[in-house]
C-alpha cells in the first residue's frame, strides 16, 4: 500500500488559460504547471483564483487528464474538488484518487447556507464513503469570504478525529491569524494547516504550520518559495516584507483579472488576460495602472518566462 | 414561429425526492408534479427549494426528461437552470429551451461575490447567444439571501432592454417589497414580476404583478392559488392573513426539511423526507413540533394525497 506523502511548503491555485472563444487551454496549463514546479511551488489547480468553479466538473477531469497525460507529476497536484452538488463532488474527487493526485482542496457545498455543522461534517463523510478509495487526502478548505459557508473548529476536530488518514490539512483563508493558529494549537498528528495567503507564510511558518496556497504564487513563485525554504534564516522578516508589498498591489485590483493580466504581459500571450464572466478582464486604466505600478516598483517578472 | 405565452399565478419550486441512498426518484416526482398540476399551480423545478444546486447538471437533463416522458406539459415547467459555470447553465438551458420549457429560472453565477453589473450582464448576455434558440424565455432569479449575488435594478433593465423577448420576467426573493415594486414600476412590456414568497402575493397583484413562485406551494397549492385566482374578491385580505400563518409555521423550521417532514407525512411515503448535504432530515422533537403545530391550527393538509 502506498501512502501519500503530506503536503507541505508553497502552492499555486493556478489560473486558467481560457481562449478567447472562454474554452479551456490545456496545453497552457500544462506549460503553467511545468513551469511552477521549476520554481518548487506545488499545484493546487482548480482552486478560487483558477475559476474553478466557473467551470463544470466535466471540464475539470479533462484538464486533469491532460496533466498527467503531460508528464505532470500526480504526487505535486491537489486539484479542487469541492463543489454544491455532492454527486460533482464525488465524481471528481474519485476521479483525482483514483489518478494518484497528492491530496485534493475541498471546499464544502456552499449554495445553502447557515448549514449546521452536523449537516457539513455528513457532506464531507458522504465523500469519503462513497468515493472509497484509500488513497484519498483531503485538505478542508476553509475560505468565508467567498464561499459564505466556512467550517468551524469543532467540525474540523470531528473530520480529522473521524477520518485521521484522509482528512490531513486545511488551507485557511478565512484573513483571521487566530483561526489559523488554534489550528495549529490543536495539533492532530501531522495534520498540515495552509495559509491561505502569502502574507501570513512567516506568521505560519514560526507557529508550526506546512506552508501557503497563495494567488500570487501564480506570479511570485520563487520568492514566496525562498520564503518557505529560509523562514528560519536572518532574512525572513525582510523577505515577508518584500512579499507583503507585492501582494498589496495585487490586492488592490481583482485578483484573478490582475494575475491574468500579468501572466499575458509577462508571457507575451495575450490570450492569458480571458476571464469567464462573471469575471471581468483587466483592461483600459486599471491595465496600465497594475503595469506602471508593478515596474516601479521593480517587480517586472521577467521570471515568469524563464 | 412559435410563441410561448409568458408565466403567470402560481408556481413551486418542487421539492425534488431523494431514494435512501440519495439518488433522485424520478417517478415520485412525476407524481408530485402531476399532484401540483392538479392544483393548477406551476412547476419550478430545480429552485432553491428543490435542492437543485445540490444535483449535478446531468442529473438535472435526466429528471425533466424524465417529466416531459412521463406526458408533463413542458410549457408547465420553469426549470432552474443558473448554475457557477456557465458551461452548465448553458447545457441546461439549451436543453431546456429544445423540450419547450414555458421559461427557466436563472440565477446568476453565484461563487465569486462583489462582481460588477457588467460581469453579469456578460454573464447573461453569454449564455443567451451561445444558446441561441429563440424558444428561450428567461425569469431572473434574484435571491440575495442565498445566492449572495443579487440582480440590482440597473442590471435588469439592461438586461430587459437588450433581450425583450427572451428576459420576460423575474423572481424577486429578496424579501424587500420595495425592490419588487421598483420592478413592476419600471413597467417593461409585458414583464412578468413574480414574488419570492406567498406573503407578498396580494401585495403584489394589487401593484400589477404576476403571482409568486413560492416554497409553500408545494404543500398548500390550492388556497395560494385561489387568492392568486381571487386577489380582487372581498375576501382577499383575509385569505392574505390564512396564508400567512402557515408560512410562518413553516419559516421557524428550517425551510427543505421542513416541507418533505409535511409531505412525508401527508402521502404516507417515509422517503420523502430525505435530503441531500449539507442539509438535514427534520427529526425528533423538531418533527413532532412541526407537525403538532399544523394540526393545532388545523393544516391537516389532506388534499395532499388527493
Amino acid at each position: 500500500m502506498t501512502t501519500a506523502v503530506r503536503f507541505s511548503g508553497v502552492l499555486a491555485p493556478v489560473v486558467t488559460p481560457f481562449n478567447r472563444d472562454l474554452s479551456a487551454n490545456a496545453q497552457r496549463l500544462v506549460e503553467q504547471c511545468r513551469w511552477l514546479l521549476s520554481k518548487k511551488v506545488g499545484l493546487a489547480v482548480f482552486g478560487t483564483n483558477s475559476e474553478a468553479n466557473s467551470m463544470s466538473t466535466g471540464e475539470k477531469i479533462e484538464l486533469l487528464d491532460a496533466l498527467l497525460d503531460a508528464g505532470i507529476e500526480s504526487a505535486k497536484l491537489m486539484p479542487g474538488t469541492g463543489c454544491c452538488a455532492i454527486t460533482d463532488t464525488v465524481q471528481l474527487t474519485r476521479h483525482a484518487a483514483k489518478l494518484g493526485c497528492g491530496g485534493v482542496l475541498m471546499l464544502p457545498p456552499f449554495y445553502y447556507k447557515n448549514v449546521s455543522d452536523d449537516g457539513l461534517f455528513r457532506s464531507y463523510s458522504e465523500v469519503i464513503e462513497r468515493v472509497g478509495d484509500n488513497r484519498l487526502r483531503i485538505y478542508l478548505y476553509h475560505i468565508p469570504p467567498v464561499a459564505q459557508v466556512g467550517l468551524s473548529l469543532e467540525l474540523v476536530e470531528r473530520l480529522v478525529v473521524r477520518y485521521p488518514d484522509t482528512v490531513v490539512g486545511i488551507k485557511d483563508s478565512s484573513g483571521d491569524w487566530s483561526n489559523t493558529e488554534a489550528l495549529i494549537e490543536r495539533g492532530w498528528d501531522d495534520f498540515r494547516v495552509f495559509a491561505g495567503s502569502e502574507a501570513f507564510l512567516l506568521q505560519n511558518m514560526r507557529a508550526g504550520g506546512a506552508g501557503c496556497i497563495s494567488a500570487t504564487a501564480n506570479i511570485n513563485p520563487a520568492a514566496i518559495h525562498q520564503l518557505y525554504a529560509s523562514w528560519q534564516s536572518a532574512s525572513a522578516d525582510a523577505q515577508q516584507q518584500q512579499l507583503n508589498e507585492l501582494r498589496q498591489i495585487m490586492q488592490s485590483f481583482p485578483m484573478i483579472p490582475a494575475l491574468k493580466a500579468v501572466i499575458a504581459r509577462y508571457s507575451r500571450q495575450a490570450e492569458w488576460s480571458v476571464v469567464r464572466p462573471p469575471l471581468e478582464e483587466l483592461a483600459g486604466d486599471a491595465y496600465s495602472k497594475l503595469i506602471s505600478v508593478l515596474e516601479k516598483r521593480g517587480f517586472g517578472m521577467p521570471g515568469l518566462t524563464d
